[in-house]
């Protein structure tokens, strides 16, 4: 039987006897009764396992350490009153396999440093068994919702010789040790993904509605809480939608995932809640419930120039049209301006991407991005530019290779009604629904400058 | 509204004005009445589309090109007894984006070749409507069976520093123009993964229940219909599992998939039997009712030789103990002595990964692999060696650098009783149950030898 099925069920069971596999996550012997506290990795819940010296095989058991691997038949007993609902009353167990006396993880508190260097085994702790439990569901929720919403899932192509935004920081894929790409497998040089969006927009103009969900890389050289080399992102396109239209699917998304996790996975967010972040449910239940709200750049830009007239500091305080909003920016409008996840809509054209639909104003682009508060940018998407002649000429003004373009630009002459969408990150997102400050702790083997480990 | 609604809805909607926007795909114009098929992607189902010379500006719609955009007004009129069920009388059309001349899809059959070389438009065709529908289905289908059954999603890494199989072949992920990898981003030798396996097994001894579901690279320089440099790759990992469980997941999991795809894309799923493989709804009615047969590996070594014996040729007719089996076997055996899907279990230990667990007759190890008439291998796994020592002495014997597998070999350390798991190429699974039969049509933009378009 799974743990998760005997927790879930054990006051029927009770006086009953029931049978599992289980690993020990602590052994504690007294005078003649003692004490396993086990888990089998399908509930963040533990069981206790008491047993005393009348057991067949005592001499085995009791020599179990933590981490060993056990079969226990016993008596379910409810405990009301004690720290647990109830505990299983041995009458055998086998000792299936021993470990090794230095294992590890110990019960004690572990620094996440240190859980880091055994990414191996830190997801047996409560912690991670909470933020891998929640990723899983998360990612299942999403793609839940697109099929719900007739979106074709597309997986696009992680080897690529497009870089997409023209970011640069891209990684080599090669066979070769120089750099006689011409010689290399693809004959050309490669390398990998950082955004799968070029190749959806060519398959929403084939099935209307699509997205990707699948990794992207960035070889920045950054070691921040954020950043890692390798991270996975959603991202929808839909043909015939603008800007508008791509707001509410990111809004119908976000609290969707949310909801299904309050369904699913209520335990790990209250142990997330009680351990990584406090207030973590009632930060999740007002994104859930609230109107998200929408702002104009222009507006932002007022609002944080009126904020700075009276008085507020901010770490860039130059505030003016045509500046990035920094994170201090993005949180002090969903925080303290609106208290409630904010939508930013209409940003300058040159602090975003060539392929952005240029407004009428010739200042700015049908961008738009989604500010949550205590994070920032949890999502940025656009509507795209419909216009080839724009397009070629927004692509030479920012200085993009046009050749590994040409399909995508010629998307545009064969038929191209309006065309919008998003990138979600989504470790982000899992930072945020579980309070993890650090996006190495929300990635099985996180991947960062001078660490390949695993 | 989307097509697929008008097109389910068609009865209920007779007389009653719709309005869509969608692509043309042929437009043929009469003395007095013009017809448009035309389709948004909703449905693999074009509609039909009929006007007269009455129309507003009729001028800009009878100009509108083969794969423009229109918006079309119009009210449903059922045509019992001709082709299409029913027909859309336009009252209103706006030509919203025309198409250039030179559109390289026109109504005509394209090689399969040609349509490579436009892959960002051959998602448009029919086929690849269908191929894409039923690929984003079986994804779909793959993580609802898993979660259905409890398994925890994990994303395995893409870069590493091992390789898995110790096979050779992997794709070096750098920073540079040379092999300085001490210097490089990971400050050390980093290639793109050829399977999840391994951390996965590390997930599974926290979680019981994982599978991972990502991309897959290998550096093979074969030019085949059967082999592409980035695949997707579905591995479960059962801990406290042995070969037998295994094979009753495997069989559970393609009869699900089929299942799904029978109630969710019949329509794509007959286009395919028509126009990609005759018998293809048979054959996979077939899988879904049949009773796998298990044989083996010796079994079937004694059935090939009685096959020889008997006068069958076989391109390999040396059977002995200890060969690796070819497709030309595997078909025989699953098509022509069980004519039903076949598992075979117990291989020689030569000829599988050093992982597998070694069976108590010193020969053999607890690998299986699926076997399926029409195709041959679809699913290969094994019972891990949970055996500290004998895993130590397999890699030693079989030259498998240990440096960077420490961590993998020392999960036998910490506690591990029985675990087992299966590799399904996912893309081997789309051709099978498409009837496509090169992996070229089943990628959305596939990653070959000297080929990296899009």
């Amino acid at each position: 039987m799974d743990l998760k099925f005997i927790y879930k069920n054990h006051k029927e069971y009770e006086g009953k006897e029931v049978s599992f596999i289980a690993r020990i996550r602590s052994h504690r012997q007294g005078k003649n009764i003692n004490f396993l506290v086990m888990n089998d990795g399908t509930t963040i819940n533990d069981i206790q396992v008491v047993y005393t010296s009348d057991l067949k095989n005592i001499n085995s058991i009791s020599e179990a350490r933590v981490s060993a691997i056990l079969e226990v038949k016993g008596i379910i007993a409810l405990t009301p009153g004690k720290q647990q609902e109830f505990e299983i009353k041995a009458t055998n167990i086998e000792l299936l396999d021993q470990a090794v006396e230095n294992y590890p993880l110990q019960k004690k508190e572990h620094s996440p440093e240190f859980l880091r260097e055994i990414a191996h085994l830190r997801a047996r702790t409560k912690t991670f068994q909470s933020i891998f439990r929640i990723r899983s569901a998360a990612a299942f929720a999403i793609h839940k919702f697109f099929n719900e919403n007739d979106f074709i899932y597309v997986h696009t192509p992680i080897i690529t010789e497009n870089d997409a935004e023209g970011a640069g920081e891209s990684f080599i894929v090669t066979n070769r040790a120089d750099d006689k790409y011409e010689e290399d497998f693809f004959a050309k040089k490669a390398t990998l993904t950082v955004s799968g969006q070029l190749n959806a927009e060519a398959y929403a103009q084939a099935f209307k509605k699509v997205y990707t969900f699948g990794p992207t890389f960035r070889a920045e050289n950054s070691n921040t809480s954020r950043h890692a080399a390798e991270f996975w992102m959603i991202e929808p396109e839909v043909a015939f939608a603008d800007l508008n239209d791509n707001i509410e699917l990111i809004e119908s998304m976000v609290k969707y995932v949310i909801n299904y996790l309050f369904e699913h996975n209520k335990e790990e967010l209250l142990f997330c809640e009680q351990n990584l972040e406090k207030g973590l449910i009632d930060k999740l239940q007002n994104v859930k419930d609230s109107n998200f709200v929408i702002n104009d750049y222009r507006e932002v830009i007022e609002i944080l120039k009126e904020a700075v007239k009276n008085g507020h500091v901010f770490e860039d305080s130059r505030i003016e049209f045509g500046m990035d909003l920094g994170t201090e920016h993005e949180r002090y409008i969903c925080e303290v301006v609106n208290n409630c996840p904010t939508f930013v809509k209409n940003y300058p054209k040159e602090i975003k991407a060539f392929y952005m639909k240029q407004n009428d104003d010739q200042k700015t682009v049908a961008a738009v991005d989604l500010l949550v508060p205590g994070i920032g940018e949890l999502v940025g998407g656009s509507q795209r530019e419909d216009d080839y002649d724009k397009l070629i000429s927004r692509c030479l003004e920012m200085g993009i290779k046009q050749e590994d373009l040409w399909w995508y630009n010629d998307l545009r002459k064969f038929g191209y009604y309006k065309s919008a969408g998003f990138g979600l990150g989504f470790e982000r997102l899992i930072m945020y629904v579980t309070g993890a400050t650090n996006i190495r702790d929300v990635l099985p083997f996180p991947r960062t400058p001078r660490n390949l480990l695993f």
